[in-house]
């Protein structure tokens, strides 16, 4: 059995079964095994951070990895900017990375270059296989690595030779080590917050707004009356009518400090401390207060349900939480803005929805809008790092197909990743992407104010900013890439559109106008 | 004046005056000190990876680096396939990055990463300023190293503070060195080589393929009798009728070794030993045959036409060159196939047009099509990272506005760095884009038969390599992002579409339906 066919069987084992990848010339013999081996669902993308940008969104729905196969050091060097959204997130994924074969090494070739120092930065676990001997066990050991609480990009490099190569076979599934539990004293220690008065937070991250946790959550603030929160960004949460409701630290910078005031004792559990996105003159980059006692109750690698069910029995809270009424607001009518977006966006969310978040400025009004729509997913950008979404959606409809994906997604960003749509229409998702087309780098037009340099950007400034010369027609762009698109102008035409697309099979884009003047 | 004033004013002082950006909020002090800073086009591009690309076409062409301004580690990231590939095409480029202010890096906060990791295997030079001070020094020595001989990639990271901190000012316009003269040994053993007798080659490559160092090689290889090659690619050849007219050693591992046979010296110039691009069962890396000896006249940076002039003095080589006589083909007429696009394009190539070619498997027919069409420039992929046609031809018409840019483009290729088209029409850019749409990676269609694997693909490995579910109507994608387009499907309706684009000013793009059976 050649290398290839071990590396591929190896993953079938361990219930790593779908692959997004652009093969080149060195992953051509695992392009190759995959007519040997059934039960590998290989996915074809036209740019390798739509490859991992899916991977990220099918691991955060389907809750195990997803393998990518990129082509050499540019390959994976195009994938890396979602693999850093993807390690921010604590997602799992298995990275495969093709090599020159080792005997061509030498030779300098034009392709050549340093794959485990570009994949160093965004990997949890790294290592390019020696020899054929030992692919099927580095595939084993990726798997692990990758499955590692709370998830992180294991990447294997394999040298072209040691998929053609023969090998004695492929290696079992690996044994999955149970996240690890927190420690008493961290139980010990949060309960005692817990009881200390007012003033105290109980901060949600990582992979505890979701099941178990978030219901346990729930339960210990209802007992204990300390504030629920969760972080700004996250892998996937949770929400909606009948599920517990925690607060969002909000975005900006005054806005979190103002959010944070008052609190004494913040007690983590599987999120890091609030830190700013970005630093700027004169104001702070912790956005707890400095005098708030910090308490980790779950490191975002340990097991928060446990965590908090330890907490729950502790103090009592055996009552359960309160929980988001089902509220949705009537479809709006008018001109389209980012709330009256919002209003749209809440108003069709269907049950069981996912809803992928890379909106930016539009986001977070339909974050707020959607509190009490029926229950649903959802999944926001993680790491900062702006061409997510439509990678995002293409993934969670891959792992959940009997769901709808409501994608929505800024203009700006979409201009990144915009090749995802025709992966959309090839594999024929249910999403359902909403761009939000307001013509600019709107946040960037915020975030010029903080520079000191005036409030209004000067004329070169400003065009860096606007997308209006030429504008896009992103429904145009949509169709040609096989995605059917239609545009909205009007809160009545964007509710209408999109409502009728989420009763329709397979992928569409409504471009919504918007007016922000 | 802030480190970012500093930063720009130093940049125009060194006469990098263009820079192509996507820039974000750490970078918001150099786009207000835009408005400062006479002397400074700013381009936006929709993603990084055409702020890179276009910034080695406009190095190419202009012989001097533009700037990138890219937005922390995932920006960095974005660009790094065409860093890729300007690193091997020993092309100067200053590349800053933004980094988050040094007070802000502990709190890792979500968009924090390596930077300086994920730079260094595309750098030759790597430099994070340390405090507002050195700002203008560090950018000043980033122009030094990126004209170092023959040309490299000077990547300088800002921290935000830097670039808000107040400085004394700008630095002056570094002194450049000249390039190293390769030494006279070298000089010698050439000759003595050239007198030899048969089976001596001349191979050319880097920025030897151009100007007096092509001339002078072409009176080197009439004096002598050796033959006179060029390198599969290499970042700028003359060509046309009128110029000298190497042969060109070919990309497919057979064709080379046939090409090479016979061959008992090889001398090169500005050209590294040629290899193979991938590595195969049983094919060899190196294409000289293994008993020929390699003489280096001038290394990649050393002065080519220095070491050819002298080199000329030493044998004698008075007499001008044989040159490409002026011949083209007819327009062709009938189905379109790589055969006929290329006699199209050489048809209709204009004086003084520079050709990007990025048409992969298409590429080759028209450079031997057009070998006696008019001068003319042609800049090829050269590190073999695909998504580069687009930017490259983008940045071409910026340095060189008075001239026409002719890129010829895969499908494949063009889906990675789309968004190019955006630009090129927000900039007016005189950009005729031939689009080689044979809906498929016909390249790794060709290359799957090395794989041992049987000679046609299985069904799972075969729909890897087509781009025909759902086809992409290119076009209508061009339209979409503010670029003319039409769509030829018979060599009549190419020639026509592509002449009518030649004369008129701006982008359009000519969607090319190639009929491969």
């Amino acid at each position: 059995m050649r290398g290839a066919e071990a590396l591929l069987r190896t993953l079938v084992a361990g219930r790593v079964d779908v692959c997004f990848t652009n093969p080149g010339t060195s992953e051509m013999q695992f392009v190759a095994a995959l007519d040997q081996v059934p039960g590998m669902r290989a996915v074809l993308t036209l740019f390798e951070g739509v490859a991992t940008g899916a991977a990220d969104g099918y691991a955060r729905v389907a809750g195990r990895p997803a393998a990518t196969l990129l082509h050499l050091g540019p390959g994976l060097a195009n994938g890396v900017a979602n693999l850093h959204n993807a390690r921010r997130a604590g997602v799992p994924l298995v990275n495969i990375v093709g090599e020159h074969a080792v005997a061509h090494l030498p030779y300098d070739a034009p392709l050549a270059s340093d794959i485990a120092g570009l994949a160093g930065p965004v990997s949890g676990w790294l290592r390019t296989t020696a020899h054929v001997g030992a692919i099927a066990g580095d595939t084993a050991a990726a798997i692990a690595a990758a499955r590692q609480a709370p998830g992180q990009i294991a990447t294997l490099i394999t040298p072209a030779n040691v998929t053609w190569e023969e090998c004695a076979g492929p290696a079992p599934a690996p044994a999955l080590a149970p996240p690890p539990r927190a420690a008493d004293e961290a139980v010990e220690a949060a309960a005692a917050a817990l009881r200390s008065g007012g003033g105290t937070m109980l901060l949600l991250g990582g992979w505890a707004l979701q099941g178990a946790a978030l219901d346990l959550a729930g339960r210990v603030a209802a007992r204990s009356g300390c504030r629920l929160a969760g972080a700004t960004f996250f892998p996937r949460q949770e929400r909606g009518a009948g599920r517990a409701a925690p607060e969002r630290v909000p975005y900006g910078v005054a806005d979190a400090l103002r959010f944070m005031a008052g609190v004494r004792r913040l007690v983590l559990v599987g999120a890091r401390p609030p830190v700013a996105f970005f630093a700027y003159p004169g104001a702070p980059s912790l956005l707890a207060p400095a005098d708030a006692e910090i308490i980790t109750l779950a490191r975002p690698e340990e097991d928060p349900a446990d965590a908090l069910a330890r907490l729950a029995d502790l103090i009592g809270a055996t009552a359960p939480a309160p929980l988001a009424p089902a509220e949705r607001p009537a479809p709006p009518s008018g001109r389209l803005s980012p709330a009256t977006m919002a209003r749209a966006v809440a108003a069709l969310i269907p049950e069981g929805a996912i809803v992928v978040d890379e909106a930016v400025t539009g986001g977070f009004p339909a974050w707020q809008a959607s509190a009490g729509a029926p229950p649903h997913d959802w999944l926001p950008i993680t790491g900062g790092s702006i061409g997510i979404g439509l990678p995002l959606a293409t993934g969670a409809a891959i792992a959940a197909p009997e769901r709808r994906v409501l994608c929505l997604q800024a203009d700006g960003s979409a201009a990144y990743t915009i090749q995802a749509l025709w992966t959309q229409a090839r594999e024929g998702l249910n999403v359902t992407t909403v761009l939000y087309n307001n013509r600019a780098y709107r946040i960037l037009e915020l975030e010029y104010r903080a520079t000191g340099s005036g409030a209004r950007p000067g004329p070169q400034a400003a065009q860096l900013m606007r997308l209006d010369r030429p504008a896009i027609d992103w429904a145009g762009v949509a169709r040609g890439l096989g995605v059917p698109a239609r545009r909205a102008e009007t809160a009545e035409e964007l509710a209408a559109a999109v409502g009728a697309a989420l009763r329709e099979p397979g992928p569409q884009l409504i471009e919504a106008i918007i007016d922000e003047e």
